[in-house]
């Protein structure tokens, strides 16, 4: 309830950064499955890929004014994330506030909650991903908080943390942990790319991974069509 | 339940034509905030941008009749704006329809159900703004009524309005007010310009809006991250 | 619970092929309006348009084993339809089972649950109808079964039948009824060429389907806006 | 945006209070299905059934002070109609507001948001028919209108008219029209009364309403299941 | 499009009778998980159990003509279940409706769409299990068919099966598996009351069950909490 | 992904216990609005009103295992809160876990996900607090855990911390905070009883709270209907 917390510690740029080569699904997999937004949450155009630090924000229902305040706590890399404290479908955002991030080198907004002026953000090249668009205007009236932790689409997001966001959605990596996870990240698409390689020499995964005699097992059964079926 | 209101009074031409440089987002905010649809209505394809006044069509659910019918009440410059009676996720509209208001220089449609040929309208560039996108066929059994008032998510469409749409959304604009509407539009995107190339140059909201001192009042707290925090 | 049948009698390719000619919205009407699934089942990427012969999968919830093993039972021709026994928005197919598809000649993928890997799928062009995209991983625990009917978006579909999907969605021709729906449809077109034709020639459907004795006697009135209203 | 109408016109007391021995459904059919708001608002209770004079608030998101100041613009017999400019489920409104209500001879609230304290508000029977229940705070920051026209889940309401609502959900009557619309309510059940002994007696409405004729007019075919289909 | 079925075969009203002592789980388990109905159905009232043979109607959106043409194919014992054939948030049905039915012995409604006079329907205890409660109105000009097999939230319902509903939803069984599932019901429900009075006796499912060892080759880890944690 | 936390460390029973005397809204009001589960979480019955300690589980989609692990991590005065890790309608949970819980002493459950046997549970009195009730049946396969922080229905709630629930929803209160947030509760039903008395004696809150100044600031203006409006 206005809160501002400056100078927050942020993932290492170049770790943050790394990121970016992987999809939002190889990172959620890599990390046993954790980090993921809920699928309401969808970009408003195909093809953007970001990845960078937290800068979190409380913010009311259908009040943008912590957004104007996160402003200035924003630097080179971030991504913003938005989190209202009750349902909004109201325009959180727009084309003048992503020319101020955008200025600063924030790299793209998540918000749960609408965004506006699409057309324009697709022009500019700034990528968000939101739960609505919508052209509803907002007020600045009431205090939120910035950098505190929030929940997002049903994930925790800490400042500092990694978001990264691609057309599957936004996947959300813990600082503590994002050093670490690279490795296993770069381990699952060397791993995919020999699968799909074998795929596309026509392989089997029931083959590829062994799985018929566990089929079996579970007691899966082939039967052929009869003929008068 | 079954009348047609023909020579409805529209918005003057040239105003509702110059609706068309103002993104929706702009005309809601310099009319107070009022007139938008819900953001359940989106565009079929990204980037249509219409302007024209409103030829209004009440339809029952999943019968499409009174369209047909509402196409001789249109001319050049209308937007035809669909309200179903009650909740209908049926394909009320599609290629064959189009081609008949594009005749005509309807400008687009706008509907709180269901369109379909999705493929068919992006190639000859008829936008839609529609709920769903659906193939399930109507009938052609029961009355409506065309230029009525009606409820189109969640806002009134008086016949004659003036109609607005973009990727953002769609926009209503009183036939009585739009002409003063236009000033303020204008202005409002003037004053956009100037805070646009002000937080190009790194300005901040805060200094800009002098918001500082207000939040200040309203408590709002900065600290900095304990370092072991 | 657990069944594999093998060597479903398909429609013949020739005859499901000759689909791809026609849109969703078309051929749904062309059968009496029957065959299609909910509008809840959407395009990942705008454009796609293909026909093929049903291999069906009935999968536990965010559990995608089953698919592993149904790639085994598809051939060139084929279009695969997931449905899981209970809603998920789990991403059960991502880009590297797609790669195993299009090696075997199977032409896209329907299912009533998540797909992630969109924008590798839409850069190999494999194309896929769904409920959700989500990044949410699934496991291989549970068994399912392959090529049995399967209720997809509310639609009865088995092994063999016809699956057409567009723009507009995915409509489902049973295998039996399929090589004489073929002429229906192309009715259709013939009969829509020939309307289109005079639509934009400036006739209305009030006189070209000689609607107006029945509007008028099932009540339509027509008034004209008085002069002050 | 921030007027407050006082002594607005209601429907005559009297008038508005016969519409309390008439059902929901009974008075929508009766006024030509006209006035029905959308399925999202239900009671918070089983059981309840009022009838009153609209007083009507449009409220910012999640802010309710404008309940507030339509408390005063209260009296004896009125219905308040609650409609946020934007999509909220924040709870405006407790067992307080209805104590104070109450006390005013309000009959009950009608809100296309959230209500809170269900319990209390159930012990003293006071009505609630709403579209969320939910425990979350409103702010008193924003002003809105009380007694201008709204739109309430899909509904046009005027201060004035008459709220009806009862287990099946809210309806509404211009004030204008209110008195001529209670006889044909009357007639309504009465014809109703007399079907209800007909069916008890074992008549079906496809004699009672000679329906067969139609049916077989539009191509109703009955068949009888083959004995081994 | 327009076809009703007499005398379907239905199944023996002693085995569809013997269903009503089983709750709508139970049957759903014995049946290897099948034959259940979506969540998104609910009964209008709590308390009501009931089971029967379907008589099925497949309705076009807000037509409820052919649910009067279905009364006279029901009979002592049946459930109605009424499935339209795209989406509609239409009353169908209402007190008189039920009235009827109930006169013709007929046990309850199934309907994926609306129903109306809630608390009428409550009053004379004639239980609906519905998608939405809705006073809309519905029309009666275009045909549907009865008896017929329908889709109804997702399953597949063949007139003669039986339907079980009770606080938990809507299931289906088949009409020739249902005498070979009432000996799994009961099983069900013997194996349910030991297993309810070991754990009245405090024993645990694990040790019940024996999941402990299979849990730990899954690998589950036992961690105490630090006491500084 | 499969880690059973045991001993954790739980609010003080006597402050946990002590939150029951106090509805959802007034706790949440009380914590400056925090901690409160979404509105998607509702009662299966009325009336019930509980507080305990949070065990904590979070499960895969349509698997109910953890749950049986859970079970023996249960003690008197715990409620049990249960969170799918993606999105599921599955009915986790019935009689039998309900009679397990009970028998430890367990107060009630909240699940982001499906209950069935909605009919014992009420009349056993063991209180549930779901998204949906649905009787589709879970199976024991894959692994989940306890006691570890989850986010359920958008809210994060760790083992040990405070779970208030009645049928307004769900509030959490921090383990760390809970014994001081007592007196702020009490503090406020206290002023609320005393405003009740003055709003049951007819004053306003415009006066009782003084707000008529703060609102003409803000520029509210009241108007009277022109007799001829």
């Amino acid at each position: 309830m206005g809160i501002v917390v400056r100078h927050v510690e942020r993932t290492d740029k170049s770790v943050a950064d790394a990121f970016a080569s992987f999809g939002v699904a190889t990172i959620h997999e890599a990390q046993g499955r954790g980090g993921l937004m809920g699928p309401r949450i969808t970009p408003i155009y195909a093809g953007a890929h970001v990845s960078g630090t937290a800068v979190t924000v409380s913010v009311p229902p259908a009040d943008n004014w912590m957004i104007h305040v996160a402003v200035e706590q924003c630097q080179e890399g971030d991504v913003l994330v938005v989190a209202p404290t009750s349902h909004s479908d109201a325009g959180y955002f727009g084309e003048l506030l992503a020319t101020a991030l955008q200025t600063r080198g924030v790299r793209g907004l998540v918000i749960d909650a609408g965004c506006r002026d699409v057309a324009e953000l697709t022009r500019m090249g700034f990528p968000v991903w939101s739960r609505y668009v919508s052209a509803t205007g907002t007020v600045k009236e009431t205090l939120g908080s910035v950098n505190i932790p929030v929940v997002c689409a049903g994930q925790l997001v800490r400042p500092g943390d990694v978001v990264v966001a691609d057309d599957d959605g936004v996947v959300v990596v813990e600082r503590e942990r994002a050093a670490d996870l690279l490795p296993a990240c770069a381990a699952r698409e060397d791993r995919e790319a020999k699968t799909r390689e074998r795929y596309q020499a026509g392989e089997l995964s029931l083959d590829l991974h062994s799985m018929r005699e566990e089929l079996a097992q579970k007691g899966l059964v082939y039967v052929d069509q009869a003929p008068d079926d």
